[in-house]
């Protein structure tokens, strides 16, 4: 393991600190991103990729772009700043105007934009108030939130979820600097309900509305929606607070890509805008944006795919279950597992089954997985959703590792 | 000419001010990059783009990541977080080690993050002192220098060039909490000797030199050094306050691909690691970075190209400077140009030929240029070199708009 870690660490300098750093650099704990081992043969269910390539639609779009007489011309050319063809291709998918379209270089870029843009100094906070509403997100949630936060300088607060990992909405129905919700949540898997108004007072929409009235923006990131939770985009021409974030590099098999987007009221995507205008022009390069097109176009092939992700995510958590691991329900394209009693090994003589144990016998046959030392959840792993043979070799794996057959022979 | 601009605003929003917005966002005057054309024909010298397409070893590069039996099938997967292989081709190209070399989406984007890491509460600076020493950069400089200043809340004052637009590089031997020089300068096109300390006291290095006595770092923004200037990339390892910042739009001819990169000391590279890692793990996607490390590793080819490059703009500087207008010497691959008495105009009972009637004249005829409304320099014009036919075409507009004809035959 000791090797991956300095692959993976490859080309970074070991500084603790520099007296050119300024305090922001200095004090700032950069996010890690799950290991992108260089080694082969490895089982790789650490970073949420979708396992069926992309739609060869988008392939053709990008290989059209370096074919033929021109191959390759079109690259001395700046992109279109704008974007117009992939925003008009978002819209025609989630039935909105490319004006309410931001694009980006990734859902972390658009994330990091809106961060910079809605949450500080927001005008309207209760003069003397002591000490100031703070930005609200879950405890347990995407640790890129935190990092953000401390990228602009913003006060935040995080809001526990339940035993369960349950998030409560009324929770986050109180004064704050904006609100940032994950749905489905990471690295839980779990989902609310949007919740149109009136119908359902406890979905997404009961925060939305209530931050609206205090005129605070929040955020849904839906990176893991397509695997079966609502999005809350259809509700953007009634909240003008409200802001969705999308990726394609899940449910669109293009982490490769580096594409994501947002959906929101034309004055949010204008900021979005200006502070991306004021950080880098062009953020998506000439073949990022027609492979990225070409995907919105093509939802027939990824609901295809997303539908066998869905399929092979229920056998795996159905298969786990039996075995006697807890597996938190999922909406998303991985599973938040952990081996009843972590504290005890299944197998006699053995130690303990932590999180980190099984972590560490499963990277031992070559499967990776994801899992967070973190309070709370250090005794869980986070499991993306592979093939269906490569799922069968992690169940193998797991039934070597604690010696219990699952209940049944579904795999 | 209006439709043009509508078309360049299209699917922006016309949102004077947000309750959402907070201060920053608010604030903001975002860059305004020059406009690119939906419409065909016209003869684009506006955003320095270089005339020739890229090597065909980087569309190869591009092309084999889209074809063949997995066409495609690796965009599934995230990118290499630390860039390895264009890194490498980088170091081999400038002569430095990997771990000098910071990847990014473009020149502009490494500045940003350059300018959010080295340029606020600096530790170090006097105590007590009023007003503390400020960012410096040349009054007349690329426009996005004031914009990411605004970006991160950094205060700044900008030093007069001389009525040449050359730069004094004594200006900048003074208390600062840093210095960005562009070297050639935009939209100049002037470049300064690097110097040798002891050699040459008037060459960037004794601002360097200078600087690192007060532990400052000195950015030298190289994006058209390739067309003329000196790099001081060779002087990475003696100053560690030392960054050089290149891009790939230009002089690589990938303005498309959004591909640019710094080079400095390792305490720099791992600051400018720290805020992108707290910003976006993957800036740079699979085609982007398989390109960028093919155009590296090909110098022959762009050597070649930017020779022609070169030929052309001592041409067409030649030609200009023979039909009465002010030329600006340039090692960049663009000219800075002036009609010398642009109160009047040579053709007769005509009005004033100012910068804006030209760059009116010029678009009229088909033909886009740079124009800056700002003081000092309204009265020039930005004029990319393209291919020798369409220089051709942009002198003959010349010598039609102001009724001169050239004093030689060179073209």
């Amino acid at each position: 393991m000791a090797a991956v870690l300095v692959d993976f660490r490859g080309f970074r300098h070991n500084v603790p600190v520099s007296i050119f750093w300024n305090k922001r650099v200095s004090s700032l704990s950069p996010y890690v991103p799950g290991e992108q081992p260089r080694t082969e043969g490895l089982i790789k269910l650490n970073t949420n990729e979708n396992p069926y390539p992309p739609s060869p639609a988008v392939v053709e779009a990008i290989r059209s772009l370096v074919s033929g007489a021109d191959a390759g011309a079109s690259l001395r050319l700046y992109p279109d700043p704008v974007c117009a063809a992939f925003r008009e291709a978002v819209a025609l998918r989630y039935s909105v105007r490319p004006e309410q379209v931001f694009p980006g270089n990734g859902s972390d870029e658009v994330l990091a934009f809106a961060f910079g843009a809605f949450f500080e100094n927001v005008p309207g906070l209760p003069a003397g108030e002591n000490p100031p509403p703070a930005l609200l997100f879950p405890d347990i949630t995407y640790s890129f939130y935190p990092v953000y936060a401390g990228l602009w300088n913003l006060p935040f607060r995080t809001v526990p979820v339940g035993e369960d990992f349950s998030i409560n909405p009324a929770d986050y129905c109180v004064p704050s600097a904006g609100t940032v919700l994950p749905n489905p949540n990471a690295p839980t898997g779990r989902a609310l309900p949007v919740g149109l108004s009136g119908e359902s007072s406890g979905g997404l929409c009961s925060i939305v509305e209530y931050q609206l009235r205090h005129h605070r923006v929040v955020i849904i990131d839906e990176a893991y929606a397509a695997f079966g939770a609502e999005s809350a985009s259809s509700f953007i021409g009634r909240y003008p607070n409200l802001l969705t974030v999308h990726t394609l590099s899940k449910s669109a098999s293009l982490a490769g890509l580096r594409v994501g987007f947002a959906i929101g009221s034309e004055e949010l995507i204008e900021g979005l805008f200006r502070i991306r205008d004021s950080f880098n022009s062009y953020t998506m390069d000439r073949l990022a944006l027609a492979g990225a097109a070409a995907a919105m176009a093509d939802s027939s092939y990824y609901d295809e795919i997303n539908k066998r992700v869905i399929a092979t995510r229920e056998r795996t958590a159905a298969v786990l279950a039996s075995m006697g691991f807890e597996v938190i329900p999922s909406r998303a394209n991985f599973l938040f597992i952990r081996w009843k009693d972590p504290g005890s090994s299944p197998v006699k003589n053995n130690g303990p089954l932590s999180g980190a144990a099984l972590f560490r016998a499963l990277r031992e046959r070559g499967i990776l997985v994801r899992h967070f030392d973190k309070p709370r959840i250090a005794g869980y792993l986070r499991v993306s959703i592979g093939t269906d043979p490569e799922m069968d070799s992690f169940l193998e794996a797991c039934e070597e590792i604690t010696g219990v057959k699952p209940g049944h022979a579904d795999y």
